[in-house]
């Protein structure tokens, strides 16, 4: 995997944002340990989407482009593949959206040129009416995590950290369908063994219990309806099974999981105090420092070892919030 | 001033963030050149007011320093004097602030260990009770814009912006008492003189006729009451007498005034779009470039010249705005 990131690394030097790297000392005060923040939300398109769409569309042959593409996505790999499309000179683009995705992402995805198909708000409708339009029209199906490809465009942001930060301790990173984990941390891990990846879930998704079993095990209660969180970008339950392999391979044991009023603090502490603005998912990284999450678990395992500082990167994955969550966020 | 302005430079290197700049290709679209946002809303406390504070406070001898530092501020400049002071090893100060400051400024002050003294909002009042202050406690009155230590300070943003972009056509800066403008002019001026300087204001301000008088003119119906403007950190109608001969000599005639509809819109824009959350101050630029008013001074004068797109800088001045006015905007 790590050369396919490297690969994709090029592809995407002159075309995704190298996205900036922020610190804060109020942070570091409250999390125990020193936090660097990657603005994935300073993205192009808003999130770290983009990268993995713009990797995959670049694997196209001529003809492939000019059938187009076609994805499911509860809005921001929906933003990423119209964008990537609109960037590589116009490649055709459908996206089929649940029905009760934020509309300021639905206009977002038209607004990049791509054609919006509405499904139900389920896994199985998304898969198969994004199949639908494949197999109707000849596009391509570009998964929104299920695809190496995909996997390796967002592993760039593992190579990006480990540039900036060599002796990172640790990698935290919002998890959904694990696309953007598995592509991070096999790249971090073969670059620094010793840099451990750790997810963040929704309460609900019991990544932990899956992790804990060695089983990717799709909960039959909530596998089918998203699960019922603030995070609408993160509401997948079972990690895909091209990621899981490398989820298990690499991933730390320890899951963060937060809930909904932790999200909402974090998002408020984001807007007030880094003067940034994340989505709730990307709410997960910072909820989990600030309830100590993070320093137990990496003050934990490996011998522990030095005891400097420990330096741990959390991904803010996105900024595309609706203006009417963020309102009542900072209300 | 330039060199006063390098000096600064030195003294910040390790205690201030070099701030990013971000662009925006949808900003472009719409202002109708080059926009540069310089975020200082990401610098330490939350806006520039932290270079001239800390420059100031640079300057002062040991003895001067255990004695402390009082000022008056509507918000950014006591948070910057009161952050600054802590930096340098706890260094005693007072900041007062008029009543209706919003809370979340004056909790920041005091959450840097300086002493908040209450005043009424008014320019007269602001400044008698700060001058009593050092009287009585032999204290340095560090003033927020009328005094050229402080101008140096803000003027290295000039230096930063033209190091990064050595091209610059135009810098734009939203102006109170003047004191970040001129550092700035006077500065990038010496550097680049073909970069034109301008400022933004509130409605209400009247600088452009000031400026067009050629005299710094006190309104006497606003000059004490502070302006009607959802503006709050630039209410000062005067400019100071210290930065005005620099604001006469290097600022450009045409001034761009908007008002609190476009405020609130551009707020709006950089917080669900550019995923920034900047005060009202800051928006004044945005709004600027938004309208039109930036691309059409920047194309007349001087000749003309070449036909490249032109490049501007907007100064991004800070990003401490109360929750419940972020919130307001966003609905």
């Amino acid at each position: 995997m790590l050369g396919r990131v490297q690969h994709a690394a090029k592809l995407l030097k002159d075309v995704s944002h190298r996205t900036p790297i922020f610190t804060s000392r109020t942070v570091d005060a409250i999390a125990g340990c020193q936090i660097f923040f990657k603005c994935e939300n300073l993205q192009r398109t808003g999130s770290f989407k983009f990268r993995g769409a713009f990797n995959a569309l670049s694997q196209l042959t001529d003809g492939e482009r000019e059938k187009g593409v076609v994805t499911h996505s509860s809005g921001n790999h929906g933003q990423a593949v119209a964008a990537a499309a609109q960037a590589m000179g116009g490649v055709p683009a459908v996206v089929v959206v649940p029905k009760d995705t934020p509309q300021v992402k639905v206009d977002a995805i038209a607004g990049y040129g791509a054609e919006v198909v509405l499904c139900e708000p389920s896994q199985k409708s998304r898969t198969e009416t994004s199949e639908d339009i494949a197999e109707r029209s000849g596009k391509i199906l570009i998964p929104p995590y299920n695809h190496p490809d995909v996997m390796a465009g967002q592993g760039t942001i593992g190579l990006e950290l480990l540039q900036e930060i060599p002796d990172l301790d640790g990698i935290v990173v919002p998890t959904s369908g694990g696309g953007m984990i598995a592509g991070i941390a096999a790249a971090a891990r073969s670059i620094r063994p010793e840099c451990r990846v750790f997810a963040t879930e929704p309460t609900g998704k019991r990544l932990q219990e899956s992790i804990a079993m060695g089983q990717r095990v799709a909960f039959p209660d909530i596998a089918d309806a998203m699960l019922d969180t603030i995070a609408d970008a993160i509401r997948t339950q079972p990690i895909g099974d091209v990621p899981w392999p490398l989820v298990l391979e690499h991933v730390d044991e320890t899951v963060f999981t937060v809930d909904d009023d932790q999200i909402r603090e974090a998002m408020h502490f984001a807007a007030t105090r880094l003067k940034l603005v994340i989505e709730p998912a990307a709410a997960t990284g910072l909820a989990a420092a600030f309830d100590g999450q993070i320093a137990a678990a990496i003050s934990s395992g490996n011998g522990g070892g030095s005891s400097r500082t420990k330096k741990v990167a959390v991904v803010l994955c996105g900024g595309n919030v609706d203006p009417a969550v963020l309102a009542s966020v900072l209300q």
